[in-house]
């Protein structure tokens, strides 16, 4: 190996740039995100790539338990409020285009990967609604008599959640008319969070009544429920328990996953193939989200009350803390650039958002925002199972 | 399991949603891509989502061997030309925003994660040569004397690209100014091509003068010339070789990789964990390129001449054939829609792009293009390793 220096910069262009074309009141969305401020029931609109707020829109309802998704074409933002509100925002114009109180209470949403349906999965009354993206019709609904958690988009038009109450995974299937829906039983006691693997292979409960998850491989024609990682669960409670951990904050770093463990100030290791455990990093506190920054070389990591004011980063490959950063009270949620050269981190009690550089670890910017939770980049209209 | 019928459709909804807003002048362009109309050096801006033809651009040079990137935001595509042309083209004006001829045969060119700098690697002369995004002006230059390919961004504004006479591997650290390039020696005889692993790992190079492949592990500090599948090459040349495989055509679905054997009319399923073969498919013709539905449950393959009339898809678990295409004359590239529900085929002799279900594989829209050839969606601005 020998190291070379670049050479001085010598222009070949035989034709040279113009300056770019007029065209200010246009812009593009690849570059856009949502911010979710909890208090107010706002929503920010900000430019990622100039660390800048863009527009601040009220009238989204009770979002102290908020999540978002986007339009196919990355323009309008699909946000759903923990009062079953369902709000389309225009990211171009900062203009509400739609909204519908679709229940009374709600847990999270998923759109269609043609972009055509969005469904809204509900606690009261349970069951998963399902609406046009363009109009927000309804299109389809499906009872589950229980409430219900872990919604995701599949490919082929199809949406998988869980039940709480009776333990059930339902594959509703979108792509003709009147199909039934699959239901998968015997998932488990009372599960309170689901997700699906980064390849869109694997749909992962984690169950509140009883230690360890649930699998099922939705590659095959009739899934069975597998039980994975017994170990791993509220247990022996050891620790109270602040809050349970996002299982949308499982993280594929390389060949191995990494989890939040429940209860314990560690993250567990689990290697993706067999999904046994692979071993497991002392960390800050009681984890709640771990997420791989993409490509998976690093992950970071942030905490439970009261050890919320920090953030870790991890090494994927020796597991290590490699660096450890305080940001501020209530470290609430983290959104990685999609190339991953930053990480946007909301800091709840401090009123701000930062960004930091995944490289170095500076802080690089901060954005006021009230009460920020959740933050959302477009580049999520392109992924599979969120 | 049990199935269960979706219910009639009841609204719920407290507040009707209002008409869309009057916002016909704007739009987004993260449903939107490019296709490559390789004789006339033109390119077609097209809308995914209808199906639709939006403009076409001329002015790009000699586009026999195009391929694109496109900026941070989605709105722009750089265009690599065989002459060594770099176009930058503004998606929702239809306007080329800048032009430079930075060589005078080039291969292909890659954007850095945070979508600051443009680079490009050269036949002639060899090397890299890397822009500025914004102004197009030149920022340095790699003199590697040889002819330069394999060029892929790597996180923390870093570049990789391998030498064809020397075979050499270098990456290029543009994160702080007068930084070293680093040169790794032996990676085989005349590597023609290279591809990043889409979880950003595994850079592989392609060697056209020996058997084999080599891989760096790009997670290492010193990463080391690692020798794997060395079966997979020229070998003793049983059939004559119409075209060697693109590797950036490398597939990973699931715990596998694909890929298409050269000279044989078979794809590899690799390994994805130690990389050696895990099996072999016997397919119609030798295969060009083998693409990993998004989720990575069907690969689909085309083929050289004189069979490049066909396509193959495959299902990943089975590793069979599970459904045999007819494009017409020529079918020289496949892309995916981000999330996987449709793919495009450009048939060049037939003067059309063919839309197909990737569920029902049925032809769903065709498009008119002069001798199409690659396609590129703007979802490719938040990826890895392109």
């Amino acid at each position: 190996m020998r190291r070379v220096l670049a050479l001085a910069c010598l222009i070949l262009g035989l034709i040279s740039a113009p300056a770019r074309a007029e065209t200010d009141a246009l812009r593009s969305t690849g570059n856009l995100g949502v911010i979710i401020e909890r208090a107010s029931g706002s929503v920010l609109i900000v430019d990622r790539t100039a660390h800048a707020i863009l527009d601040r829109v009220e009238g989204f309802g009770d979002l102290s338990h908020a999540s978002v998704v986007f339009s196919s074409d990355a323009r309008f933002a699909f946000v759903f409020g923990r009062d079953g509100g369902l709000t389309r925002l225009d990211l171009l114009t900062g203009a509400i285009t739609g909204r519908v109180m679709q229940a009374g209470n709600s847990i999270g949403g998923a759109i269609s990967d043609d972009g055509a349906l969005v469904a809204v999965a509900n606690y009261k009354p349970g069951g998963v609604r399902v609406f046009d993206a363009d109009t927000l019709e309804p299109v389809a609904s499906y009872d589950t008599g229980a409430k219900t958690i872990g919604l995701v988009d599949l490919p082929g038009r199809r949406f998988a959640f869980t039940t709480w109450d009776t333990g059930e995974t339902w594959i509703a299937d979108l792509s003709a008319p009147d199909l039934e829906a699959v239901v998968i039983e015997g998932i488990g006691a009372n599960p309170y969070d689901a997700l699906l693997s980064p390849d869109g292979r694997s749909y992962i409960a984690g169950l509140f009544g009883e230690d360890g998850l649930t699998r099922l491989d939705m590659w095959d024609d009739t899934p069975e429920p597998q039980r994975i990682l017994p170990g791993y669960g509220r247990g022996e409670e050891p620790l109270p328990v602040y809050k349970m951990p996002h299982l949308e904050g499982w993280a594929q770093a390389g060949d191995r996953f990494v989890l939040p463990a429940i209860g314990h100030h560690e993250v567990l290791w689990v290697d993706a193939k067999d999904f046994t455990e692979a071993g497991r990093t002392k960390v800050h506190g009681q984890p709640v989200f771990a997420v791989a920054r993409p490509g998976g070389r690093q992950v970071w990591v942030n905490f439970a009350h009261p050890l919320n004011d920090t953030l870790q980063v991890l090494d994927t490959q020796s597991g290590e803390v490699i660096e450890t950063l305080k940001p501020g009270p209530a470290v609430l949620h983290m959104e990685f650039s999609p190339r991953g050269n930053e990480v946007w981190v909301s800091v709840r009690d401090a009123g701000v958002v930062q960004v930091y550089d995944t490289e170095s670890f500076e802080l690089i910017a901060e954005l006021p925002a009230n009460d920020p939770s959740g933050i959302f980049f477009t580049a999520r209209a392109h992924r599979l199972g969120l």
